[in-house]
């Protein structure tokens, strides 16, 4: 307890966990002034990203390479999972699925984008291991594939069967956790040799020992369920109330808000020349939430939702998904960087950002 | 003559020729069992397709390089070529494009990401010739923009005017097949110095002389055709006796069936280590049939068919042709190969079979 | 004055200057012979887009590496600016837009392949700088992606809501002209050793003095803009009569006219094995006009046209944009090329022109 107090002294950003508790009382006192309530549960769940984080990775520091790879791997997108996992309790299938589009095309887009950029106005040239950025763009694609097949060829062939829509859905959610588990199998077991520089864990910053890691884990898993919530049931008319559209919202602010911590790391990383790390984060954190927190929300969707979710996205979110992983595999092919490779992927986001907040409220 | 039987005695596949006269006593005497003719076809293709694989080889082998190639890259599909032909005369347009794409689709991502596959199992990592291979996926790439336009451009901007898409579809054949040509011209002749290292022809099997090959070449290209004309005939109602899509069937039925014996030489490679034969073989019969097959298949339908055929394909197939075109495409680039690699490409097929077996029937 | 009537003497091209004045006279005499003024005016602006790039290159010779980079890339396709500026004038948004696409697909297919194919008819394998077509290819994606997203990503969401494309194309515009300042800074400035080889300025022919240069610039541009008035007024009429789609008359013929000056540097270039020079011509030339000169045409139309212009193309021009930048992507990778690269790509626009030329004349 003692160390994790020391931490947020030392840790800005930490600061904000004093919006944890005002969410709560916030939504006890004022429970219907929702665009107060957002801004607090975005304030309160950057620093509870942040802590998450850093537990998964003591955790997986603690307990080897392959067995912490896989920890990391599972739990690096924690937050984006509960707060999708929240949305879709609640059956809000627009949100699970902007938020989803949202997380691979902003990671791909604008985390790796910004990682160069900041990188490169410090650094002339950087280098990076194109082995691992290769795979992760691989994934990726495999994934896009996997999200743009029921959205185009089923739904140009046949009218709106949702039967098979949702079959299929569930067909590719397992061919996908499969092909995620390959790829771990193979860039942690068989061929780890070629992707050796991306290591992992903060520059700097220490792991926990496991009696703070474990319990941090645990609680703040709850509290960002907990303010998910809060954050879920506010955000579509926190967004009418500042002019944003319901897919603005979904694609920009939660990912970014679910992002905010690993950003944080990837940048970092960039600014000290270790784009293995940023390039790392920013793909492998895309390929995760494509070939595995996706995935496993249309299969807990049966579970846990109010009626099974399916991988059908809207037209614009599938070509924004494809666009951004053209871009990034365009961009990953030389394994080199400068500040202007940053400014083109940056602008590639920020052309589907403008759209998004432009786009007329009504759809999707 | 006994040297074709010694070859059937030590080649298991070639045993399956036994159901060559059962195709034809089946039809005689249970004119109506489709299913059971169906299976009785497909098992007399596949050996048929082996020995007509081994003599236009034998041939080739004999005539010289150029000569050779010329004719190992004009009969290297001759069973493909047979089986549609047949569709083509009986007025199944529906199937030759569904062969045809499907055949595009296999071999470049199945029969590709299999040898991928099946070589990493057996080696580390593998290396193959780029140029060779960016040969074929650059031909590839132009044939799918060829195929693509009178399903994409010429649809978006016309309701259905029938005479320009077939005017547009001969142009374009004509187009393809002088592109062929000029590749042959530059991959055989002007620059065959890069291409070196992709020698065809079985390792181990040695060419038959021309006294058994150009029989054997004659007569089972007629007992293909035979067979083939009990295939057309019964496919479509077995296909729902199976519980099949038309379209699964065209897809993947019948593309495997023509192409089993190409893979078993291209997978026989990739675990010789001998990667470019094994990529030559998937990406250029699927160039082959881009570039080739089709646009022959449109010129002879004036001539065999009882309609003109055009190059319009469903916008399912479109897309899938360009998928599996860019994933070649991405996964050549880098020249060397892992088992992962192998799992990716296959994962892509796997999408498209899943979703080809699940749609409802009524479409394509 | 002498320096330049003895530059016409030399160059063959500007014997064509004679039909300048034939167009106004014609214009004056025959205003209703509208294919005679067409075929006048297109003679004329051949001979007249030659002095301007040659005007510009003297000038931009003069002032300095990065003053000297920047004028000729503001200036490097005036021609197509003035007559699109004319079309804008007269409402003929049609025109522009099929101009502006046609001429990013013109450069960076026949442009660009033609360079390759007659370079490759001279030698056998040709180098060019990996680096400075890689920063055209990027900035041409991008260009892709922003006009991609209102016809596409807009166009499927909304029912054709006019205010939303409309204030979506200004902030495009504004985009897209950043990029392309940062894109100059990086190449001219901070990065400018990537981008050596790439010198712009013929070779052999020597640069104008300033008091040649200048006055030609000027007079030069209102001539052409003159020409493109009656060009514009007759090319509709002109079409019919030739049996001409519009779409294949913005597409091509006004493309080739006002980039037949660049052309002939670009193939001049590739004989010469100077690759790096063409390629940076015809990716530079396309790109400038996606990222520079359709942005500026955006915002000029809210002062000079009858109504604001706004970016959404028909959605085959999007795809020919986006096949054409594609194939220069992948073609660019390897830094090398042989007669049959040129082939290829040239093949591509074969396909579109075929397609534009046959279409039903009633659309787009």
């Amino acid at each position: 307890m003692r160390r994790l107090l020391q931490e947020i002294r030392h840790n800005p950003l930490l600061w904000l966990l004093v919006f944890v508790p005002a969410v709560f009382a916030g939504e006890r006192l004022q429970p219907e002034a929702h665009t107060l309530l957002f801004v607090l549960a975005v304030l309160a769940i950057v620093p509870l990203a942040a802590l998450l984080s850093h537990a998964t990775e003591s955790v997986a520091a603690k307990t080897g390479d392959a067995a912490g790879g896989l920890l990391n791997a599972t739990l690096g997108n924690l937050t984006e999972l509960v707060i999708a996992l929240t949305a879709l309790r609640a059956g809000q299938y627009m949100l699970v699925k902007a938020s989803v589009a949202g997380a691979i095309v902003t990671n791909s887009l604008f985390m790796l984008g910004a990682s160069f950029l900041l990188g490169g106005l410090k650094h002339h040239v950087q280098e990076y291991n194109k082995a691992a950025a290769r795979l992760q763009a691989g994934l990726l694609f495999l994934a896009t594939v996997a999200l743009l097949v029921p959205s185009t060829i089923a739904a140009a062939d046949t009218t709106g069967d949702s039967t098979f829509v949702q079959t299929l859905s569930v067909g590719l959610s397992l061919l996908l956790i499969v092909a995620y588990g390959l790829g771990m199998l193979f860039s942690l077991k068989t061929h780890k040799e070629f992707f050796g520089s991306t290591d992992h864990g903060e520059p700097g910053e220490e792991p926990w020992p496991m009696a703070v890691a474990l319990p941090t884990l645990a609680a703040v898993t709850v509290l960002v369920a907990l303010v998910s919530e809060v954050f879920v049931a506010s955000v579509q008319e926190a967004a009418e109330a500042f002019g944003m559209t319901p897919a603005f919202v979904g694609f920009v602010v939660v990912t970014l808000v679910g992002a905010a911590a690993e950003m944080a790391s990837a940048f970092a990383g960039a600014r000290k020349n270790r784009l293995d790390l940023s390039v790392g984060i920013a793909l492998g954190s895309a390929s995760q939430i494509a070939l595995f927190v996706a995935p496993v929300l249309v299969l807990l969707s049966y579970v846990l939702g109010p009626a099974p979710m399916d991988l059908q996205f809207w037209p614009g979110a599938v070509a924004m998904m494809l666009i951004a992983t053209m871009t990034a595999a365009l961009v990953i092919n030389s394994g080199r960087s400068a500040w202007f490779v940053g400014v083109l992927v940056i602008m590639v986001y920020l052309i589907f950002a403008m759209t998004l907040y432009l786009l007329p409220p009504r759809v999707p």
